[in-house]
């Protein structure tokens, strides 16, 4: 009987141990949650405006009826697709070594406030920060904060991983520059 | 000898247990796949033709060769991009009180029947619906009854969440108005 | 004793055979993945050029300012979005019966290189290769011999698999026609 008892206190032991795995990957509470890979990397748009052909990196190819596009559309820009090939850098410097581009499009598509919608790759290649692509996709309402876009897909260094960025406007200078702050979390790694 | 037969049966157990346990989060039919959340949510769309500046929630922002912005192009408009910002309603009422905003732009890709490429986000913002991001992707064959598009990412209430949305087209009025209803499926909730 | 010592190698038996279990699901080095399920298509994309509107399969939509719709911009093409609605064939022959259509944009989005930015669905009908959409995302190097691209969604018998696609051009005639093979690999299949 003792050795009975001995055995189902061991089973238990490893029911529970089963069941703390199951759990930890697949938790139940949101806060729990830690990233499995994290970066901070910053990107530069120069908007084309018709004199800055030179360092513009983005430009408007769509616009609504009446609008064109070297001037961003009254009504919040409502209707512009601005195409985008950004410096990636680790700080906050246009001037340092790019480690990578920012690659896609943005879309301004609300009325009456600054709302963005955002396609685009980073495509990294760089020792420190990885080579391959992480893409991403998702709404950004620019006069928030923080806002938080999905991470779809990756590739390379970053194969297959999936996760959340959150966005910061580190600065703007009138309609031509942008710059913007990223902090990439993975929460499905490799 | 009897204490020992116990144990292998109690250990049995556990490994069917555990053998369930992976069986369900990795399911190898996919008819018994059941979503761990859903949502049945209706958008409305108005799109600009030139006279409804007021009303319009989307807007045409390009075309091919030919085709202006205010009219749907020829060809199933086949070429015609829209953007859009576009309220959310819980039943299928136009002036029911939003739950939030679906945003972003779908694309006529087809010469010879109507389909369109869709992006956009659900931005929910909802006692009842939620706080977050739900972010669609995929093409839509509009003149099938049902048709499902992947959901590609969440942030928020629907951090990381993936599944797949049942589109319907619930009412169309010419070439300014739809309502599409979306049945919300996700099979990976965190 | 005996008895309990048989207990525990049994118990260890288990204990082991659930680590295996959660390891395959969770693996740790990259080199071991292995795909779930393998596709190889091709797609076919023919962009009007002002002249072949009978064949063109694809449509210049948006372009910067300065440039037309049925002349891809100088620049290597940089603020071009395309429109496509694509054959796709098992294997490298415009005329062979199409498995599906390829649907979607590609955006030239870099001034000094061929870069576009991809977002396309598969939409698959045929009894050999499944029924079903294939959502893919991200950016295109054209120049690159081999490109990886996330796949981020899809329905049907692709139902929630994510995986990557391995693009690479496998002809291209002037600006008029290009066929990119697709080897798409699923490492998420469910």
């Amino acid at each position: 009987m003792r050795t009975r008892n001995s055995s189902i206190v061991i089973v238990f032991f490893f029911f529970f141990f089963t069941i703390l795995a199951l759990s930890s990957a697949y938790p139940l509470k949101k806060k729990h949650y830690k990233p499995c890979k994290e970066l901070v990397l910053f990107f530069h748009d120069i908007l084309y405006n018709g004199k800055n052909a030179a360092n513009a990196t983005s430009s408007i190819v769509a616009a609504p009826e009446g609008a064109n596009r070297t001037i961003l559309a009254g009504q919040f820009h409502f209707g512009n697709i601005a195409v985008f090939d950004d410096p990636i850098t680790v700080d906050n410097n246009l001037h340092s070594k790019p480690v990578g581009r920012a690659q896609g499009f943005y879309i301004y598509d609300t009325k009456n406030t600054y709302t963005a919608w955002l396609g685009f790759t980073f495509a990294l290649n760089s020792t420190d920060y990885g080579h391959g692509a992480i893409s991403f996709a998702g709404a950004d309402p620019l006069l928030i904060k923080t806002r938080d876009i999905s991470i779809v897909g990756g590739t390379g260094d970053f194969f297959m991983h999936r996760g959340i960025a959150t966005i910061m406007t580190d600065a703007f200078e009138g309609e031509v520059y942008f710059r913007l702050r990223v902090d990439i979390k993975f929460y499905e790694c490799w």
